[in-house]
């Protein structure tokens, strides 16, 4: 095992399914950080805050710290406070996306904003989505935070952002702006708070579609991990071969 | 003017725009109402019985019983009643769907229904998506009333029963069986009521993409008029040419 100065751990499916923990996944993260590597986790959920991430990754007997959780909100925040500061918004989203605006500086317009940011949201409503639309067909810009089409739960799957971006764009023709995985642009934001560049990180993920595409569009290696969404026979056909494939994070990492 | 024994008008954008007549046509339809033209009207709206439909329409000086209204929520009803008997349902919708199936003797069923079908909903939650999602992973058919993608308001283009669907079909990978136009089985139902054949009928409508199809591949000619979506300069790009073009009803009329 090529050890790395830095690890980018996608959370579901890689780190925990829902709410359970994967043994092997969270033995090989405490070993990580005992070891002294720097570790951030990547989520294309927008729906929580990184305080909260950081505290249900702790209950499950992972180190965290908020500092160390990118959340899709929080790459979209940014980018709005970078290119438009001082952006009035109209979100669709949860507590997650709210909180990333509102540290961003953003001003909360239901009428005539700037931009309409949509991030998963199970309080959706059909007057949401009208709004959305209609300030979209005033010119506002189209952001999404991910394109996941469904969220995993154990009845199903439910529907996720992507779902939502359907429904806009089917009313409006509008394609949105998008942030999360497998835009490089995530795994950029990380490197940068962590100070360590690309070719010295691990991308670890579960999902072929978005973390290995991410990571190896942004020049990190990648370590594919099958407790997820991703089967072995799927492998040979994923769009990015990852530089690794394991069973979980701990076969790899006592390779 | 060529007569027909038989006259099948859309509504909104053909009749009246929202709530607003157009001349013309409310014109045309007294005139023919006297003559003794049969004549039915085909809404691909599923929100109204037809009872609230008659209503609009006499409100405007249109004479009209509830019994020449045929909507998307009375064809898929119907279908429903011939093909599965006894059913039950999930259904996404408003008042003209939920009373459709209940004449036809569905059952509703939150849970495990038969069939998922869907009309607009403006009182759409993400509760209703993840239920009808939820229950088309577990086999339940996937009925749509119709696949409008918008709806025209005076503020702009709202969210559309198409927007819906676009949610499901993106969140489940399943595409709905549809039945309002462009399905020619939607003309075939009305033509069927009146008891005329296609050969003397004439479909009207201001939607090239729906009206007219719907109308051709059922037999019956058409007739384009210009006083809703469909403009000028996009007559000849149209997938099925009309019979007929005019400004409006009254116009072709009194050729």
């Amino acid at each position: 095992m090529k050890p790395y100065r830095a690890y980018l751990f996608d959370l579901d499916g890689t780190v925990y399914r829902g709410n359970k923990p994967i043994p092997e996944a969270v033995m090989a993260l405490r070993e990580m950080t005992e070891r002294g590597a720097h570790i951030a986790f990547l989520t294309n959920n927008s729906s929580m805050t990184p305080e909260q991430v950081a505290t249900k990754l702790r209950a499950m007997g992972v180190p965290a710290d908020p500092e160390q959780v990118v959340t899709s909100s929080l790459v979209t925040a940014a980018a709005l406070r970078e290119e438009m500061p001082g952006a009035s918004v109209y979100a669709i989203g949860e507590e997650g996306l709210l909180a990333a605006l509102r540290s961003a500086g953003c001003r909360f317009d239901d009428e005539r904003p700037d931009v309409v940011v949509v991030g998963i949201d199970r309080r959706l409503t059909y007057e949401k989505l009208a709004k959305a639309a209609l300030a979209i067909q005033r010119g506002a810009r189209f952001y999404a935070t991910n394109p996941d089409r469904a969220l995993p739960s154990e009845q199903g799957l439910l529907p996720g952002n992507g779902a939502l971006l359907a429904a806009l764009v089917t009313t409006t023709g509008v394609q949105p702006r998008v942030f999360g995985k497998p835009e490089p642009a995530f795994v950029h934001y990380a490197l940068k708070r962590l100070g360590v560049p690309p070719q010295e990180a691990l991308m670890v993920g579960d999902n072929g579609q978005t973390d290995i595409p991410a990571g190896a569009r942004a020049g990190t290696d990648t370590l594919l991990v099958l407790t997820g969404v991703t089967r072995p026979e799927d492998v040979q056909a994923l769009p990015v071969a990852p530089t690794y494939v394991a069973a979980n994070v701990k076969e790899w990492w006592e390779r």
